[in-house]
């Protein structure tokens, strides 16, 4: 609990500022307001470039408008992911300034561009097919106020593909990795540089790929000491952390 | 491939300085250091803190010893993880200065203790069995230089004992949360800050944990979005990771 | 088998009450009607607040109607579970007091609202998507003549959402649980209360939930030793056993 | 929060009883010890007829004697699960007191008596290999005032021997079923009593078993509504929610 | 191979009655048909009771008709399983004795009734959706000659159910039992019975029953020794099996 | 129940050769015998050729010869399975007739050696490390009055050596084949005969064998109809079941 | 790198025949063009008999004919795998040459027959169900040059329709046996021949073939050393390692 | 069956050169002979290079030793895979030329060293603790007169070290790669080179490498066309089926 706060409380009730009925709730308040920080103030989160995110799969296009509807004075940055074109019609009608992301099925509203990273964050796919994962991550990382690097397509089968990129990997501050099948470039990727690597295991492949449980398993045990993984197909994740990683901060003031 | 260094070997081959064969090997050297930054050029890592490590799991004392002995001279800061007193006795004899933490069975040696974090790591675990592992994470992640919060038995089932560090962990740069049996913990700890949180599963449990799978599963289905995840156990990995995202970074000029 | 009606059997044998046959006849009925109490003596489970129950799944319009017709008379309430708006438009021409829950997808009947329970049941949920599964818990709990409480969206990302209900979940007899990825939130619960917690897995998530068996296995490790786990979306099941917690009991006589 | 506490201490600080400095600390004493009932409280959960338990497995008998040591004077009732007979002789010097359980390896220490029960609670195993499963259920449940009922080896390939026992099973409050391979007899006394039934999967078996898990699953997907399920071994988690079910309980005033 | 066969064909090339190619063929046809009973000598296996049998999924109506034409002359029984009703109404233009059993999705055609079994075979579901699979087997144990008796909604959530048909069971030479969820049916009809048990996991359930790999886990965990497991869903094979087992038999003439 | 004995116990009831109190007695034993044919009335079992066993896993000698010395007056034959030499020497004290067969690790001792079986069974193995399972089947056979015939080291490897068999196969009324790997000897015999074959997967292997489950998988996928599959290293169970299958059966006077 | 070429250019830079700039591409050209071999350099890559390849799953047919179009002028031999007939239709339209297989859902374009294989690829499946996988991998081989011989329905329940075959099997450079169920087809046929065998585990099944688990465990299991595996239903990638087995090959000068 | 020699045997029964029992043995030894190639006829495999390979697990030293005193005069070459010093110090008294492998645990003896290999195997390792397995796959393929290039410690998480060694991978006629953790090599490795790659998973890791499983699943998805699979560790096979590929093959004779 914040104690200064707490104890101007205190000084209020002793002088008789406020009553005993009204200092329970400040005290309550702040007991709540204390946990959970991002997520309770959203007027804090925004302005430290946290966007608000709708998950979209299973919500109808009225609760999505709906949920946005009551979000848009206050939010800056908003994201609805895993959604579909007909939610974004309904969407643009609300929201004029909302993009259309067809790859990531994404729906994105940008009024924010603050810069807040120190860095770079540099997203690489192994296929094609990781594309629509890796652009929702890079999606996510932009509105978060990064500047990203797409490098799509550099599986390992083509080893050449990757190397040519190594002074972007370099430069990055963070890169994130998507990859289904065997899931292998993220070790690759993770000897290359000496910054975190995000892995992102996407459910593309078949047979023994298992929707991505091969890809998991290959990305937890991987040989580069800097890779950490997120969930199957969680683009979202990989690029929210990703920019929480790459975010300019400074040392809480003691 | 660095280019300037490229061109600056072709100007000599130009003026005649060095000959053919030279430039061959100096074009080659030039590739494969360029491939595999940490790894190649030893020194270099050394001096961005990167210590030296051993995984000694399934290695004799000698070949420890034998191989510390070569790295002795150039690498300021070593760790052998998973090893046990009896190796460390012998590896005492070589180097005096040597530590050893029965609890994470790891010998470390510590002759650069420059800082090179931006704030503080704060490592948390479920419960007393899961402290070797963080211990393996909080002793590397002080290899590299860094300064950790260590925050011992904080599980889910009592969960005042979390939230009464709630200050502490908000302080930090990034957070690494070691938990066994249901894994909960990361998701909690991910909704109280507003930083990237490694969660390192543990083999702590009995039945349906698997050895470590529940935890996983848990963890990378955490409903907080700031939470990343490495193998079983891989306190080692979840330190080091945490290591590179507190580490001062400046962009590379261009 | 009930000795004493045996023994009645048998003396009505011995003075010429009843023949060979009719006593064969009666001790046979005996011997079955002994086994299996709820299932076989309708009235008596119907006396004792034992609704009926369909499962609705895979049985078709006229089929859970044609079942319904022959409860109508004796079961004062009764539950279709997994069923759908049509199959309630035409048990509503049947039953004009049926009700329709469509979150739970869940018909209705209740004529008989003795109150049954010596307390309250809590019945909570990590996200919103798990709210069908916790209702088909609470409307069951209720058609067995408990009080329920309520308390959805509550996971653990935001641990500030489950500690504000302290209060009402420590009021409870039993608390229900529902929670799908990771299933973290009835750890959390039960380290608040010193109840029993009934946790229902949920099929909610994607990638690594697996449909649900992530959440199996947290909550079967469970650090908090007063929880208990059922089948993935088993909200009747988590409801009937909240049901038989709660329920006033007397000891048999002897 | 304790609202009325909270009103009382602001009174004091209003009346100048106490300062803030003090109002502060009581503020925050009332914040924690609100959250996580029993555990916190120690003397307020032994008036209520919790046993303190330690988790002996991978304890050293010194760290156990520690801990039973320090809990000597507050805790009327003590546990050790999963301990060995050479750590029992060890504490019996300590407290005489001591009770050595062999089957259930577990050492109990009873100064409180007080029933604490409403009825009795049945406990079922399927083999005898699944009596130290069931012991240490019965053990606990007595450690928390509960009058408890054996049953032993009344699997189902000889369905006489649960039958034989319907009487006794009808009289209980609660039933606790311990069950390896299988995992099929929690489904047939689920069918014979109107209480509800714990599932305690066993690692017993071989081959497929796959030590519980085959247990484990059958048990989840029992078609007797009332069985609901904890860890594989887990007795002292049967033993302790059944206990929660079985203890007299009242309404909390409002 | 048929010694007796061979040493004939020697003797008509040694008398030249045949010459080498002739001799050849023979010798080589010896050989195929030597291997393989069943399958190759069609005629000796519907003299024996065999029936053609077609697996219906996947194939076209077209394709089924097809095979059908060609074995309507030689083969007195057939089956087509896993098919549909457009399926046989196609059929039954060719074929007028077809019969359709719409509950196992099966086309049968009998022609053959003689009776090749020396006992009845019992088939037991555990529940009403189980059926089909039971029936399939029913079917096919018919059409193999046997007289079966049918058992249905027997589970073990109501014992006395089972018990019931104790004496019918005990009349059996064998029995199947077809049981989804946890699979417990079959561990008690075993306990009942002195002839072995054909259990038959069904898909049945929902959740942890994983398409039905808990039902097998269960029965081939089962503590009744004459249990015996079948794939998931293959009351074809149960009903094979069982045939197989009450068929008459007579020890070859040595 | 055995309607025949009631109606007799209800005639000395009106007889008065019996009091209501005997009659209750009566009708409760004819209640119980009646459940669970085989394991109630072992002198009915063993007039009928069934050993008692016991299972020796887990159980200490002087477990093992205490059981013994109770059975030893009524059993004819007995079998105690997974057990070890040092325990049989124990055994041998007691009953010299008893045998030790190392290869299974099984205690036999035959004293009824009444030939029980229509015709022979046969055992086959794939490779030699597959005997200890197949010689506990044979020995578990042979103990219930069967001829058996053993065939190791037949595996699909090399096809000529099962080929070579097919005449012994096709003798036989059952036939048990036991293997680890990829478990496909079943599928082959299978084909090869027309009567029943028992499939008993092995923990044989490595690796991916995952101690078995790769051989359960392959024998439950069997193409083969005529296959039925029991637990892994369940050499006793496909003794058993085959026994059943081969014994002379005459259906039961109505 | 090929060092020749270096040395190559490193003269033209000491002659000024070229600049530094041109110099650093050429040799940045060579690093790139010679880590990848068959992927980097299409034209030797079609030389050497290398087809084109598309996977078609999840791409719309302007995305392939876009593809097709771009390769028309240089591939001689073009695959489209896992594609519709419609997709063939429009690819008709560009290239009249185009063949449409439907059984593997396979478009093929050859214009180079060229032999390239030193003798036959056999091609062998357990069942009909398991052709199209096996066509796949035919289709493949012959796009490389290769002569392949179809063995169709060769499963190991009918074992000599494989034994039928042993001298065509023998002729062949290399088997490949695609099998679903209990893949056991690929052991036998590895017991027959002297040579490779590539073992393709196919989805077709049902119950616990778990979508083609079952036959990979089975085949990575084979008792026959001269097995291999690739992923479920991949006949592209058996074809092409056939083909690459099958090859005419000359050892490289040095 | 080989016609000639059937046709020839005809011919001899014809002119009365044997008579019809003598043919009817020679006819079935022809049949036998026939079916299994390299097993059956010990001097034709030794001839064409296929040592004798004793599995070494679980065979005491006597049998070791018993085999290969059966062999001696027949086998040229000779493998015990998978034993142990202690065994090998008893080989060596019988077979002085016997060499002992530590790291592969494999004892050699090699008589025919005849080169048999159109090319090189090059054999590959992740990591320093996959050895042992690559060591029997190099050790294996010697034995059957290839050359072999051993490649060690090459993994992806330093890319540089694979890639230098591009120029001997393409030289080989195949690839063997031992990889344990994630199992990504074979995926570089296979995009290298145009010709097969065996991939030999190992149980190399630990946590979520599920003893080799990670590696197998990351190895069948392997996004490189050329790579095929063996069993976990197997590098027995890995070395036999790549010895196969390389060697001298003409096509038989028609």
């Amino acid at each position: 609990m914040d104690r200064n706060a707490l104890i101007d409380i205190l000084g209020k009730v002793r002088s008789g500022e406020i009553d005993g009925e009204a200092a329970s709730d400040a005290i309550e308040a702040l007991t709540y307001e204390d946990i959970g920080f991002a997520r309770v103030d959203h007027a804090r989160a925004h302005r430290q470039g946290f966007p608000e995110v709708i998950y979209g799969e299973g919500k109808s296009s009225d609760q999505i408008v709906g949920i946005l509807a009551k979000l848009l004075d206050t939010a800056p940055n908003l994201l609805v992911t895993r959604t579909s074109e007909s939610v974004f019609n309904e969407v643009k009608g609300l929201m004029p300034d909302a993009e259309w992301h067809p790859s990531a099925r994404l729906i994105r509203i940008m009024r924010d561009d603050t810069e807040r990273g120190i860095g770079d964050i540099a997203i690489v796919t192994a296929g094609t097919t990781d594309i629509p994962v890796a652009e929702e991550a890079a999606l996510t990382a932009e509105a978060m106020g990064n500047r990203v690097t797409r490098i799509w397509d550099a599986g390992v089968a083509g080893i050449h593909r990757i190397l040519s990129q190594r002074e972007t990997l370099r430069d990055a501050r963070v890169v994130v990795v998507a990859a289904g099948m065997e899931g292998a470039l993220p070790s690759v990727v993770g000897g290359l540089v000496a910054v975190p690597v995000i892995a992102v295991p996407t459910s593309v492949g078949y047979g023994m790929s298992l929707n991505g449980v091969a890809a998991v398993l290959g990305m937890l045990n991987s040989c580069s000491s800097n890779v950490t993984v997120v969930n199957v197909d969680n683009g979202f994740g990989a690029g929210f952390v990703a920019s929480l990683i790459n975010r300019k901060w400074t040392p809480p003031a003691k």
